[in-house]
């Protein structure tokens, strides 16, 4: 199979290598053209990668219509809100019958769309032709060959097998889902969740607390997902609860370490000035997360409660006061 | 509501602190006579919970018949390998209409019953007056009063709602749920896969298998539970998802510790050594699980591992090269 990587961070890098080992015609696309040049001539990507060797069958460029030329398979691993704009600049030069596979994990901001939205609706494809993939993948350990599992979602079962053979390497095992909405959900949620679980560690609660946001936490991701027509089977497993428990637990999860600065009492601006100057993820997609809810009337307290902390000003003891104090229910 | 506790342990005297804080008046049985009055006199159990300060309320007796005396609500909290020769003594003090709750997590290992179905058989019961309790719950957090979720199962749901509002307390929710067959399913399972995170992490493994592991764990539990007549749901929530997580992921988890010695190369009985003599619940409870499991046709690929690890001599390695190397499929 011959694939194209479009974008040469972490991910694109990581699924790039994994692409290549399993046999594929790699061509990795950078937007830099001496990241390009690195890739090509030390076949590291040291920015994101570092000393990782990659196989020197990877071509990269930094010319996307070099890149896409061929592709039957097309990957796309740029950052969730610039997807639109770097698609819409591809979209002359996607083959007709490609299969156009969603790297990236978000709601869009403005329009609350999911990416396989913003895909299908940039390039007009059948839905048939979009897939995700998504899982509890952090890049540096693919890279580095530790046993991981993945899903591939497609809703055309052909496709989400010739990609699943497509991506099985004796590190990686890809899973076929045909849930396409529910493999995205789980991605786009979970890092509120994991601030809330920071919040949580940073205030000095236990584990029984942890465990308890964390399957809260699922139980207002599946409210929702089943909302847009996602299968409950989906979140329960890896793009759900996979992913969920892999941001919530990891001492690398920059999320939950922001929320557990929030949660030791430091301002957003501390917080921020800590992690290198950036929010953390979830800080802003609990916006887009909410209103998305909120326009499908679906309840999810803790993604709420993550909000109020972070945007109006609601200190954690006060959001933790509040979630303990909602009228008990059935679970 | 008058309560009894049966069994002095870390979780059932936590329990009883918890009926207590919410108001009701409760009798705490232990087998010797030495602790009872140790919790009479000092109003601490410092064999189980070191410092705590329990409620004087709490009256502790070794008289089985005294605790039970007018109780309508009786917790059974010794051992599930117990469970039955106790109850069968306990059977002539038993109130008609008492609410029997299984605190106890396992399944028995000659019979593969269920803690509610000794319960049933052994009193007689109606299924209907039957109750579970469980959930992502370490006794001596509970105790400290961190917030904590929990999960109060019952058929009859009257008998559910009475019992989440005797278990309610600022740092504790219950939730209620019919399904008492999936309350008890994932904690009688979720030992063995903490055990299987704990080999991974001994052979160096990262957080990726791990969290594929507890999601694999959990796709397996589910067959299991479904097999079993359990509701997905269920398995998804607190006594499932959230059981298993709090127990795979915990530095104190017992099983999960001693998973990672044989996974560093130790032997069973040098892991058992340095564990005070005792194999981890796991290496126990993964026999009854893969027999129950079998007499339902139900594939478990990673208790299955975890058995030929514990009991059939396959090393580690050989075990992750196992799971693997399985074909891939939908997930």
């Amino acid at each position: 199979m011959r694939a194209a990587v479009m974008g040469a961070g972490a991910w694109g890098t990581a699924l790039a290598k994994v692409l290549a080992d399993a046999g594929n015609e790699v061509t990795l696309w950078a937007r830099r053209p001496q990241l390009a040049d690195e890739i090509n001539e030390t076949h590291r990507n040291t920015d994101y990668l570092g000393d990782v060797k990659l196989p020197s069958s990877i071509r990269a460029t930094s010319d996307a219509a070099d890149a896409l030329d061929g592709a039957c398979t097309v990957l796309l691993a740029v950052p969730s809100q610039t997807l639109r704009t770097n698609l819409t600049g591809w979209m002359p030069l996607l083959g007709d019958d490609v299969t156009l596979v969603s790297l990236a994990k978000g709601i869009e901001l403005d329009t609350l769309m999911r990416m396989s939205q913003v895909v299908i609706q940039v390039t007009g494809a059948d839905p048939s032709r979009v897939a995700v993939v998504t899982g509890p993948n952090l890049a540096s350990e693919i890279a580095e060959e530790q046993p991981a599992a993945t899903v591939v979602a497609c809703s055309d079962s052909g496709r989400a097998v010739a990609l699943q053979r497509a991506l099985t390497t004796k590190y990686l095992r890809p899973y076929t889902n045909s849930d396409v909405i529910g493999a995205e959900v789980g991605g786009a949620c979970k890092n509120v969740i994991a601030l809330a679980c920071g919040m949580a560690a940073g205030i000095g609660l236990g584990e029984n607390s942890i465990a308890a946001i964390i399957t809260r936490g699922l139980a207002e991701i599946m409210r929702l997902g089943i909302a847009l027509g996602a299968k409950p089977a989906t979140l329960a497993g890896l793009a759900g609860v996979g992913d969920l428990v892999a941001t919530c637990t990891s001492p690398h999860s920059r999320n939950r370490t922001f929320g557990q600065r929030l949660g030791a009492g430091e301002s957003l601006e501390a917080a921020k000035l800590a992690a290198g100057g950036h929010v953390a993820e979830g800080v802003t997609s609990c916006q887009s997360v909410l209103a998305l809810a909120a326009s499908y009337d679906v309840e999810m307290p803790l993604t709420d409660a993550v909000h109020q902390v972070c945007h109006k000003g609601l200190s954690v003891p006060e959001a933790v006061a509040l979630l303990l104090g909602r009228s008990t229910k059935p679970e």
